[in-house]
């Protein structure tokens, strides 16, 4: 067995030096760290250099930054936490200042301008360097505020507290060249839809996701259950279908959340699921909705209740784009979801109208979904959007989706080789690996000996072992985007979000960022994460946000001496 | 399908009449109701009546149960919530107060006092009339301050409001005759050891407690990781034992928490795990712990740290002695926990002095263990406590127990029946129906493919579902003194205790007050008790209490449409 930092402290405790654990997450792609600490300086300040209009959401993040350096009072997960650096940090040398600057041009776009951009095209990259030296001046130079935006996240990751109020960085000098994500879809999903969040519980989920640089924020944000989601034009739809009027996100609410997402670098996909997911359109316009709360739902739906959007029905997808339209074009990201999940094919069996319309048509239940993709997926296009579909509309239907059509891939990692091979972009969500809510038992009402569909529980460590190019060919490697953990909401609410998303939903976080190698060349792996997964959980929670322990907290200060030995 | 109550709905919400689910937890034993809507009175009000002198605790109660009803603004869960009933209460009967008072003897104890005696002759019984006539009276009456505490508690799940300030009860009149526990033990264990809880975590979970008249709280305070309960000379095992100097409970905290319980009908029994999970004490007293921090810890304890209680030692019997006793006698409770689970044999084989302890005394390790428990045993029955034991304490080892000592059935729900067949009286705690820890994953830190080892999650329904009186004969029934779910803590801490723990650990508490059947005569089951149960948790979010969602909101405002039909 490899001997554990704890367990050497046993001999060098006194000289404070305990360095094995680089405590960022996502490990950057390239690090080099000394053994100095280092302390800011009670002058130390942040400045922009050579830039002629610095942002205003940069310069808000610069502020945020400065607070969090003082306010975090995270000390270091060590035996004797913080007071084990006290005796050096009386003589250490002191950091006066960190200066940002862009290279190339002086002229830099808002950081919302930047992660709001096409997926393919953000500047993420950014280096850093963090001097030992008294009086010194650490650096992040990158290419765009965005990349400036990472790169202080790196920064406040940096530091600790030493328990009487000294910030410090432990490491120093650090130095980062070029770190950049290895995938630019660094997601998570959030179900509001099956039960209700309150903006500020979005807020301090987009908190931490910017935290470990996550970039997509995947806005589940209406299904079958309830519709919270105001449309421009069509306020009969939250009026009737939100669960009160107390849980609807009006406009203002969804400006103040791309913006507060697009202002911390995360870009915000909304997804309308079409043409199923959508009984609870039948509360305000029943004409649009085959099989609505049929009974009894198992034989119309993959869950309660029933309806699906009759997709025959030219009305009925003029309606669909329509609704798309109104909100999609409000939104500042380039893409935008029409969801594509669990269609049941018996409820437009059943349905008098669905059948009357594809008579008259003279199409196939298939030729009349492509219509309605078409119908859809035009109107976004039409607007500058990128349709995002489920797996299903690529593998199970007979639809024609244009090439940069997005696919997420949910129903088994198995599937990816299925959608690269139709050389369509995809994104990891599997449900096998991604699942934040699988594990927690049947939601069903009457079955009491049932656990949930995608059993058993999918652990930290499960997600972190994800291969992203798994059974993928080289030429297939640049259609991955990346990936995202999923919450679905049957038996979530407010109360368990934080707790049942993390730090669980930062393992995917880091394998999309990091890619598949420690900046030492070493494969990722689980015995290297946990310390700083730890660390990162510790930080979340001095910010507010109900990260759950991973261990008892005598290993979190331990690292190693909670692993087998065998 | 039986039609569910939301279906009538669409003919009779007119009316109002949607009263098939009567939202009480736990169920009375005995229940009747009718369908008249009764608003509290403006000037409604709760008086005591032939009581000499009312204790204090019932004083607070009463006052506490009077704000609740005015700040609770629950409304019911129908389509439509507070507004259905809107109409009806224009022209509702008003209730004027409730009135409690005591059969018998014009002398009452205080709260406190009635939860604290011995488990066996507590008094929870109590009745409750709510009238349907205008200007009525309700009432409570009891034997005991502590039934007349039962019955406020049911009282207020009787009342929501309307959405606008009304507060009224639905199924007017209701009339509860000798509502009694079928069980004494109704209870929650935490485990404050592995991961730190606040003083204010635990008041919170004792609200939840109260709510659903759980009467013991099992505090399991101290185990290897850390030790943070003050004992009473002896402030070296917190000092050195605890995470840090603001993870432990002051001699102050626990007798805040102990009164906090007690004025809320719960007792507290307090755990000091021995011999075996100490290894902590060896950060103090390294004198007394065989195989402190040995390696690799698999070979010497189920989870690390390794570390067990020399019993072999006279010295470290005695020692272990005077602990229990400074800690035990400073508390209400009559019983008090010595642990005994998890043994590890290896541990004793290895350490030197435990050999020579064995040799010099000519004891086996058995006989050893014997005379270490009747030495912590009889410290205990010398101050007037009953010895807790877990069961492997009466079925693995040589140990003889005393004829009132209480077995905690862990390992396997298997085990209640040798436990009975033993004469000794048991508590109810498998980790096959009760542990809300089980499902989250592997926690020991390089098992990626780990799954906990009491798969899969306990779900509400798993643990409703518990028969307390399988494979039991008649005879050893009256053994049965009740039970508990746990939350173990490797993966838990703060964050996550009430979403583990909420509704989910409710299900005990109504198998063990309500028995076996419903007021109607039907067995207990999960499609009753699920609208219930939502009921229930809505209420505890009103409180603060995190308790999760079990459904998507659209199934907890439709009984029975999330339902299986087949």
């Amino acid at each position: 067995m490899k001997v554990p930092c704890f367990r050497a402290l046993i001999t060098v405790t006194v000289l404070g030096v305990c360095h094995s654990v680089h405590a960022l997450w996502p490990m950057p792609r390239n690090l080099e760290t000394g053994t100095t600490l280092v302390k800011l300086a009670p002058t130390f300040d942040i400045h922009v250099q050579g830039i002629s209009q610095v942002p205003q959401d940069l310069l808000d993040a610069i502020s945020r930054t400065k607070t969090r350096l003082g306010s975090d009072k995270l000390q270091r997960l060590v035996v004797g936490r913080g007071s084990v650096d006290k005796g050096s940090l009386a003589h250490a040398p002191s950091l006066s200042k960190l200066v940002l600057s862009v290279t190339g041009s002086k002229t830099v776009q808002s950081i919302m301008h930047e992660a709001t951009k096409d997926i393919a095209s953000r500047s993420e990259g950014y280096s850093l360097s963090l001097p030992s030296t008294n009086g010194g001046t650490a650096t992040i130079t990158a290419n765009s505020s965005l990349g400036l935006f990472r790169g202080l996240t790196t920064f406040e990751q940096l530091f600790y507290d030493d328990g009487t109020g000294v910030t410090y960085a432990y490491q120093a000098p650090v130095t980062i060249k070029n770190d950049s994500p290895a995938y630019p879809w660094r997601g998570f999903m959030l179900d509001t839809a099956r039960n209700f969040f309150a903006v500020s519980d979005i807020k301090r989920t987009l908190d931490a996701m910017r935290m470990v640089k996550m970039s997509q924020f995947h806005w589940h944000v209406v299904d079958s259950q309830s519709f919270p989601l105001t449309i421009p034009g069509f306020p009969e739809l939250t009026q009737k279908g939100a669960y009160s009027a107390d849980e609807i996100y009006s406009s203002a609410d969804i400006q103040v959340i791309v913006t507060y997402a697009g202002t911390r670098g995360i870009d915000v996909l909304v997804e309308i699921d079409t043409p199923g997911h959508t009984a609870v359109i039948s509360t305000s316009h029943p004409e649009h909705i085959a099989c609505a709360q049929a009974s009894p739902w198992e034989s119309f739906a993959n869950e309660p209740p029933a309806g699906q959007l009759r997709l025959a029905s030219a009305a009925t997808a003029n309606f669909t784009a329509s609704i798309i339209k109104n909100i999609a074009h409000t939104l500042p990201s380039t893409m935008f979801s029409t969801g594509g999940d669990e269609l049941n094919v018996n409820c437009y069996t059943q349905d008098a109208q669905t059948q009357a319309d594809l008579k008259a048509s003279g199409k196939t239940l298939e030729q009349a979904l492509d219509a309605f993709t078409q119908t859809t997926h035009g109107t976004l296009k039409a607007i500058g959007k990128t349709p995002v579909v489920w797996e299903e509309m690529a593998l199970e239907h007979q639809v024609t989706l244009s090439n940069e059509t997005i696919v997420m891939v949910w129903i088994s990692s198995q599937n990816a080789a299925a959608v690269t091979a139709k050389g369509l972009r995809l994104v990891h969500g599997p449900s096998d690996f991604f699942y934040l809510d699988c594990g927690a038992g049947e939601w069903i009402g009457n079955d009491s000996a049932g656990n949930s569909w995608c059993d058993p529980f999918k652990s930290w460590q499960k997600a972190y072992t994800f291969d992203p190019l798994a059974s993928l060919s080289a030429a297939e490697i640049p259609l991955v985007l990346g990936g995202q953990q999923l919450l679905w909401t049957e038996q979530s609410s407010p109360q368990n979000l934080d707790s049942i998303a993390w730090p669980r939903a930062a393992a995917s976080a880091e394998i999309f960022w990091t890619g598949s190698k420690l900046p030492d060349g070493t494969a990722i792996n689980v015995v290297n994460a946990l310390p700083r997964l730890h660390d990162l959980r510790f930080r979340m929670v001095q910010r507010g946000i109900n990260a759950i322990a991973l261990q008892p907290q005598w290993c979190a200060l331990r690292d190693g001496s909670c692993n087998l030995d065998s």
